[in-house]
């Protein structure tokens, strides 16, 4: 029942639509209708039924929508249940805070690994993960293939960092290094976190709207 | 000359035009066609063209843009030049990663103070910002009036302190802790950094593209 070429602002919505539902089903909340889910939102009723209807038929006119069942459905079309796997490479201050606190599991993530080339930190445990040592990344992928990597590498390390890892096999990059990541392989995803890009649309709001 | 309600979509590409053109300075790099500036960022020229046009005239015909005066002009447009005021509430580990890496200066911003609530961490120092104990952040910013609030606490609490201190004036509020926040007052930005609503976009995007 799934469209082909769902659009980019549609699949961002999804996560929103996951939080959300979330939310509510954490508030005790057991249905909604469009109109009161999109008012939550800031999204309009039509936009929402129009953004379900790529994925199938979810909600019952008059009824409207049963979270907890709406909430799982997304999970399963964002894959929270399908059990990835990750490594992290580059234990800055970035690299351990995301360890210590982003609920990957909660995402469907299990972190394998962590790498680093630097000697104070490879052979330490962060929240459980094990640093390891750069150098050792090509023989423990071929031993343990992930589907991401996240990169919280210096800047001028992205890109070599990331051949490496494609050319081992990774395909998901998920990008904390300000750099757009290129590759030849059509199948690689780079997901982006521009930090500054948000600051700067925060400025640029706070000075004009 | 800029037009009255510029989209959403319209500012979240500025900052991305700004740090385009910004790598094309650094790369030596004098003039540029709407053309070649859509290639490299996956964006049409005539989106380009009409994107630029909400704020004027950049460009000339035949000759593109001059890389410097454009990355300059929505320097300004964004605001890198007003030399806007922060302080960082919570600072835990993402906190600190932030204080430490992120270039608030390069984004027209000044860290002008950190607070926090643990023992711990009050009256520390962290890469030149002094750590002050929430308890006195009233009194602190009545002196020190602020234009944002990087919120970097638990989730738990990120409700109240962005109350607390929207009643202290702060009216921008760059918020890394996945709530979405509320105000009543209209004149008050929230800028999300949702982590896991990129991850989970990435989860999508490597499972059916």
């Amino acid at each position: 029942m799934r469209k082909e070429n769902i659009s980019d602002a549609v699949i961002r919505r999804l996560p929103r639509y996951y939080r959300q539902l979330s939310d509510l089903r954490a508030r005790g909340i057991t249905r909604i209708s469009s109109l009161s889910l999109g008012r939550e939102m800031g999204i309009t009723a039509s936009q929402i039924r129009q953004d379900f209807s790529c994925f199938g038929e979810f909600g019952q006119q008059g009824y409207g929508y049963h979270v907890r069942e709406l909430c799982e459905e997304i999970g399963r079309i964002l894959g929270v249940d399908r059990d990835h796997h990750l490594i992290l490479v580059g234990v800055g201050h970035l690299g351990h805070a995301l360890l210590q606190n982003f609920p990957f599991a909660k995402c469907g993530f299990s972190v394998d690994a962590a790498f680093d080339t630097a000697p104070a930190v490879v052979g330490c445990t962060v929240n459980g993960v094990a640093v390891r040592d750069m150098d050792d990344v090509d023989e423990w992928l071929r031993g343990n293939p992930v589907d991401v990597a996240v990169l919280t590498v210096p800047r001028g390390a992205a890109q070599d960092v990331a051949d490496r890892l494609i050319s081992l096999g990774v395909r998901g990059f998920w990008n904390f290094t300000n750099l757009e990541l290129d590759s030849t392989h059509p199948e690689v995803k780079f997901e982006n976190i521009h930090f500054s890009d948000s600051l700067l649309t925060l400025s640029y709001r706070i000075a004009n709207d």
